[in-house]
């Protein structure tokens, strides 16, 4: 126990001031590390818009706009939960038996309980690692909501959010505080690789399988719709800049030369994504000889989930080529979930589960402990004992290490989803909506727009004796569009031998008698 | 009057330097300050881009394109009239006889007329002050011209801005200059929730009201048509994130422990709009049975507009409280402006009028000031005779207080905005556009795009003996598709015994059982 | 040359740490600059954004997505470029023959290389301003991007984009470095006005008239079809808000006073853009009787280009009228490209090389360096013998100067420009799509997405020997649109009789029937 706890002073991420109540004010967080903090979460939230652009644009138009109110509600339901419970489950109080595994107390997050006096730091930086952490905890609901796309009841969805969010709580405890059990052990994890995405990704993956796949997904000769590629790309272009905060900020501060970890991190998270998107170019160019859309997304999506890991540590080199081989694995993974007919709409899968565990398994690789010299030597977080990785002489403690928390996380994960799907499954909630909802699609039956796309959409009045008219008349229009599009075809067919040119002449004369 | 100058010293947002000559550098604002207002006023300038994305995609898609015009508009006119004249009526001198009512000077704003030198943290302070409150100046415009939406012309809407842009400035001497007469009463307006909201608010109801409303908005059977409910979500996401730095750098410092109001007010600002968010969840879904769009996005916002009164001071589960009774009063306010059938396209009553009034009467309520004891004790500007609120021991002096604000502020925003729209009607500019520009949509006629729609949008050139026949034919292709679509149904209809309709039949026949 | 040497330090960026390792600690660059020019890093970043709406905004909608994924590009071809060999080329060794004319050393840029130890502030500052030059870097392929829409090969997009940024990387050794030639002749180009816009633009524009106009694109009665205004608005705003970090982060630092010229900066560039824009308004509306959705955005961006030179040095007012005068210049220019047929699809021409040449000469004309006394002596970059603008006693030096900067580096980028299309030209690569793949559009045949427009995208499979009879099938299927409109032409003009209440009566019938 003795090296466990010697190995808490070797951790990734700077404990907070809270948790050392016996450090002295010269190497604690302060003003700079607040403000930098809240400054990163603000960017952070901004993500969500990515990530319900990223949805939004990639499911069919139908549900367009109900994948964006999922993401809302990611963080409305989350962020409660994170506020009630999370936070406390991951940074509460760890002096009872159970220390290691969970965290108890400071529900209801409130530090104005614990002091009333705003002249001390310790406050502020209690706010602003809350604020921090809601930020990443909001983020892991957003990835499971992902994988449920066009398929979950809106009303189920809220409470998979609030549950998610706990889920993520108590692995980061496990991952981020200073009692929690992997941290004890010297896990390294800068930015939630294991907390966030592998949490997000395995219980993601987990509800993909539950609901099973869309109608007609694997329906022979079935193609894909995809709403707007445009606002896809748009999404993971607001992704990728808030990545840059999510990875930079992920050791807390920036005093105390702590910032030099920070700014090789927003390095490292720039080249991981750009080595990340040659691989992705070649291979997807390779093998379906156009860049398609999704396989981009995804590619690129996962490089930057494989930076989160050891951001703080990679070099320049390392970084671009992390990146590389994630993108390469996720790509690598893309064929399988089609090839099991799992019905995965934006690539939770290759991206947030195969993306997080070479994530996790890199900075086993590359991890090496830079010497940090600040302040009076109790600050000297970064002693001559550190565990490095492979390259640097660590030997394999830290693979076989990471490779465990992998598969611990893994598997609470799966189980944790699968309790909480089932649970809403069978309760009166329900989890997946009935055959005529998800043809006509959730933008109609749960938002009351009545259209199928941008340019028609009219908000219906309030749910009453009309509006089952209103549904039939979709319907009747809806199947009347298709029967339009057979006949346009078939006239076309029919009139095969016309020239285009024929055509053309017609159109000519119109205009010509306007003139 | 020595009560009142005492109070001076209790006020919520920090005087700056140039306020305070005889203040020591110690408890001065810097660097940190000037950076942090600064980097505020930036991420509350993208709001500008969620404000215009809300309002565009709300309305119908023949004015998208004129609502993020003149979103543009307003921080081209808003933020020239506010370097003329704004930034000096509101924070100008007040060594006048009017001085507690108005500033005067500073006019055409340029801190390199005081000194030449960089030497200073003065001038950087006096910069940093101006384009944080500049950011705060065109948000007022932005909200009055969501009012009018649809219906105003471009022209006259430049007007609109730059004017209105000065009747926020007054106000905003009122409850932000030192001398101002309700600072000095000790009003509790942490981020503009008067200044900002509420005159936004009522003058956009103001102009709502004199501009009557959209053609057919009220008609019999009559449908809303948005043009595009994702655009409007992804601009309410915008205005979330922006909304967080528009509350926290209220205090405009970080330095001398001020920035743990500011890490408050974040986690304040984020829970209000969850607490909202929750809230507005359950009424929208039990008064329409469906999570509407617009209720959605309104109860949320009016949430935000209800912290931004005292989100310095809100502890966490105020800030939630707030938020929640925040959002049940603007969509319990919703059904009163249809059924007074007045036309308000994007929410401005329920969300800034109301949630502002109710943004203003909460810290009457919760305030309590907390003691701050940095550096000399000059800096105290948190002393012991603090007014606090209802639930602290403060008594019922901050509730008049407020309320008397609310009614002065309101009243006066109303009176203002009708001069400023009664001289535009009657001027040469005009206000309302006719009948035509109207049903053809601002789209085509003030910025020649000749299209209804995203797909069909097409530039036209120079006006010219051209354009009357273009219009022209814009309205034969209009009806032309219309009917076009009447004769489509008809076909379908009269051919309803060819072969796809079986499976619609049988569809029928089990909807009909459902009767 | 003594007198070259002695202007060295009247730069107005202020040199890195490590290029002066002379320097006492005292006004050396420590954690507040780095984390300010990271933080602006990541809000440049966000403008990729920006650029690939607004270009994705102002094509037909067939190559809508193909602009964004450009940008995307352009972020990793560029980025890798510049990390590879760029800031080498920019920032590394001096001291050889040539060291005035370009950097050599640094490639695959590694501050770990330099040194192990994370305690002195000399890593950090080199990632950060690594990361922050390098969104400068990607910047300018993005603007080259624009030039080339709609007509090239996207593998040949991304040789362009790597070694375009090489072009700049020269350029900006010559401007930036401490050793640079243009430097240390006291050149002002405080944000990249020469480094960055001139070489984009001038490189978009030889790009332009290389790969000659799309088809129809002057074709007698040709209309210009864009796919969506508002995304082109809202990809302006993105733009705009992350100019403000663009220009007010280009002095690198915020310690010693050095804040103060960023405030200023931010001032500047905000009224740059008002002044800009209300005479955009006033052109647009006299000109065209609109406001043209293209003049608009490209006569305001043209305003914060003109900002770039010398934003660190203009006063309120004289941003203002140098933004105003930058509008007016771009959109005198503006016919000239539509009189020259040549073909530029996001006014890079006016944008970028009339405004980055105005941006140029501004300077000239107002500069005047502030006295700065701050720290030690040695720290007063800002000595007595500046060279001032015209207006402040400095003569007509700088005019000169600047003049003759801007003539070299446009010839040079020119031909660099030149260089890199004719050799790609006549690779294997090629440069120009075929006629079927520019009229089919690029979203289809280099994305696989089967469709013209938002609505009716699908994802293809991958490329095998059905392909080629979808690709047939699109083609069909588009000249069977045509010929349906034209038929529905011909149908509206023969029935030109009917009372459009026929139409809508008979659409009654129809719902009546329903019933």
């Amino acid at each position: 126990m003795n090296t466990l706890q010697n190995l808490t002073l070797k951790m990734d991420r700077q404990p907070t001031i809270r948790m050392k109540p016996d450090k002295q004010l010269d190497c604690s967080l302060s003003q700079d590390d607040g403000v930098w903090m809240m400054a990163s979460s603000f960017i952070i939230f901004t993500m969500t818009a990515g990530f319900g652009l990223l949805e939004s644009g990639r499911v069919s138009s139908k549900d367009e706009v109900n994948c964006m109110v999922k993401n809302v509600f990611d963080v409305i339901f989350g962020g409660l939960a994170y506020w009630m419970f999370g936070y406390g489950l991951t940074f509460g109080d760890s002096k009872h038996q159970l220390g290691r595994y969970v965290g108890f107390g400071d529900f209801f997050f409130d530090p104005e309980r614990v002091s009333d006096d705003d002249s001390t730091d310790e406050k502020g930086i209690s706010y602003s690692l809350f604020i921090f952490q809601m930020s990443f905890a909001t983020t892991t609901s957003t990835i499971v909501s992902a994988g449920m796309s066009e398929r979950i009841h809106l009303k189920s969805h809220c409470f998979i959010s609030f549950f998610i969010t706990l889920v993520h709580s108590v692995a980061g405890h496990w991952v981020w505080d200073q009692e929690g059990v992997f941290r004890m052990m010297g896990v390294v994890d800068s930015a939630g690789c294991s907390a966030v995405h592998l949490v997000g990704g395995v219980s993601g993956l987990v509800a993909t399988l539950y609901l099973k796949p869309r109608r007609n997904r694997f329906a022979k000769n079935g193609i894909r719709t995809v709403s707007d590629p445009t606002k896809a790309i748009l999404g993971f272009l607001m992704i990728w800049w808030g990545w840059l905060a999510f990875n930079t900020s992920s050791n807390y501060a920036v005093t105390h030369g702590q910032w030099t970890e920070g700014m090789r991190s927003a390095v490292g998270t720039i080249l991981a994504s750009a080595g990340g998107g040659v691989v992705t170019v070649i291979i997807t160019r390779l093998s379906t000889k156009k860049i398609q859309m999704d396989m981009l997304i995804d590619g690129m999506l996962a490089s930057l989930v494989a930076s989160t890991g050891g951001c703080l540590y990679f070099t320049p080199w390392q970084a671009t080529l992390v990146g590389a081989i994630g993108s390469s694995l996720a790509l690598a993974a893309y064929p399988v979930t089609e090839w099991l007919k799992i019905d995965d709409p934006v690539g939770v899968f290759p991206v947030h589960v195969v993306g997080s565990i070479w994530g996790m398994i890199a900075p086993a690789i590359f991890v090496y402990r830079r010497p940090m010299n600040f302040g009076p030597p109790e600050c000297d977080f970064q002693t001559s004992d550190e565990i490095n990785g492979l390259l640097y002489g660590g030997g394999f403690y830290l693979l076989f290490l990471q490779s465990f928390v992998i598969l611990v996380i893994g598997t609470y994960s799966a189980i944790c989803a699968f309790i909480i799907l089932f649970l809403i499954h069978h309760s009166p909630v329900g989890l997946r909506v009935d055959k005529y909802t998800e043809e006509l699609g959730a933008d109609l039956i749960e938002h009351g727009l009545a259209g199928f796309n941008v340019m028609t959409y009219t908000i219906e009045k309030k749910l009453d004796t009309k509006t089952l008219s209103a549904v039939l008349m979709i319907i009747v229009r809806w199947r009347a569009k298709a029967k339009l599009g057979a006949q346009r075809r078939k006239k076309i067919h029919d009139s095969g031998s016309v020239a285009p040119q024929q055509a053309e002449s017609v159109e000519m004369n119109v205009i010509h008698r306007r003139h």
